[in-house]
């Protein structure tokens, strides 16, 4: 009974965190006026690209995407779906529209990657690692193949810092004794919430230089 | 008999497909004025990337060119031998040059990639998804070493979706009953000369916007 | 004794390399005006780039960095002091500092990738052009995620080449009966001292081509 609650929860975190990558994906190669196959290529890379690094360092397989090929389905026709939509509309996105599926896909991808680590037997530090590469390495290569600096990188306000901490309350739960999906949940809250705080506040990043 | 015939048919396929990709990796580096070691790695990232990739998403070892480390020698050898030749001719080649060893790399690479991933037992869809990826990555990694958008997104004429085509016309033939040699080579033909017929009449995709 | 002495001599070259690397990464990102946490990400990817892709080549896990979680430990502190110490002194590094540890780093993983892939089976030119693609990969993702042509293509002094000839002197010593660890030591030094003296008597890969 708790491993079914875990598995669906930890099913249902891939899949929106999945969705809202893919979402943004579409926004920002629509943005860059990329054509139709470009979109939904984009869409892909963003919504797969940060589970499957991930799946390859922990050397699991079957991945994700091949064990529920309605990922696959769902984000191609999300990617159709979403440009018509704007379509019809004459809807112009702007970037910040693409930050919150971001935002979204980052902090649910930070929880699930840290999870599905540890249940690996990996170390914390690891783990949490590996969570943070799962939560930005989807957005680092949509922004890589837009040919933009990926916004990781780029965004003065914290981002890759608050999938490293989602990954830290996942570890520090589960330490606690807290069901995993429970945690799960807490943790993917946390790195979502932070992510749009800082948008909404505009939270930056301390400089380090003086000189900058 | 047939699974020797399909084995020399697939490294046949694997071998011009390799060659092809070394060729258009040498012609996009001598563009770009790279020096010989540049000509030469991007050469190899052009012929290997593709495949390579492939093999890790499959968890496929040895790679195809640790199997058959004659590959390395071949792309070695004909990036010096295609440097000299280019330098005694004085030639500079154009952009569409490139494209036409790159039209017959994706196309037997989507062919080869969607065979051996339906054979190590993946579903269609993902057999066909890393046909594509097989077919494209390489060409990918040869552009973004040269500092250049991939012209898989840049290049408004179908690129992507006839490695993907031809990736649905091997599984079709597969389903039909037709020997896999065959299929192999009807994939291959189907994609490559799609791209080909691409190139010289000039279709694009549909712009998916009006306001582009 | 002789497998401990080994184990040790890999151990000090992979904790030097990676050390080196993770300099090369702080400097960099310094030099671009990334902010804290970006330094720090650079200077991860700089320094386990290189040997995460060597060890997803080779299939081979844990990686080295899950089984020494010391060095992630080593490169977050090291990314931390090298932040302030610059800052302190107000120091503004050039493009030739960051070549001095980039040097040691690529001559030291050269020898260490290559040694490890003889060691797990693989024919010598396989295991040297593993070796290189150790010593470069880490240095290109750095500078890719600076936005960067990958120094390894544009810069015209020779430097994959160097990485190539460490791999080859590790092979030959092995074949010629000389101990692992000190084939290790040798071929390391010679691969950083040519690239030091690349850049100390700038040496130029020939043009191949006449009009360039």
């Amino acid at each position: 009974m708790t491993a079914w609650t875990l598995n669906t929860v930890l099913y249902g975190i891939e899949l929106v965190a999945t969705l809202a990558f893919a979402l943004s994906g579409v926004i920002e190669a629509s943005r860059r006026k990329l054509d139709a196959v470009g979109v939904v290529v984009v869409a892909g890379l963003a919504a797969f690209g940060g589970g499957t690094l991930r799946d390859v360092l922990l050397d699991r397989r079957p991945f994700f995407w091949v064990l529920h090929t309605e990922l696959l389905w769902a984000v191609l026709i999300l990617g159709i779906v979403a440009m018509l939509f704007m379509r019809r509309r004459h809807l112009e996105p702007t970037e910040r529209a693409m930050q919150w599926p971001d935002a979204v896909g980052m902090g649910l991808f930070s929880a699930s990657g840290t999870q599905i680590s540890l249940a690996m037997g990996q170390p914390a530090l690891v783990a949490v690692v590996l969570g943070m590469v799962t939560a930005v390495f989807g957005g680092v290569l949509r922004d890589i193949v837009c040919n933009d600096i990926p916004k990781v990188f780029r965004d003065h306000r914290p981002y890759a810092v608050f999938a490293f901490a989602g990954g830290w309350v996942l570890v520090g739960l589960d330490q606690a004794g807290v069901p995993p999906w429970l945690g799960l949940l807490a943790a993917a809250s946390v790195a979502t919430l932070l992510r749009l705080l800082a948008m909404w506040r505009n939270w930056k990043i301390p400089a380090w230089r003086v000189n900058t």
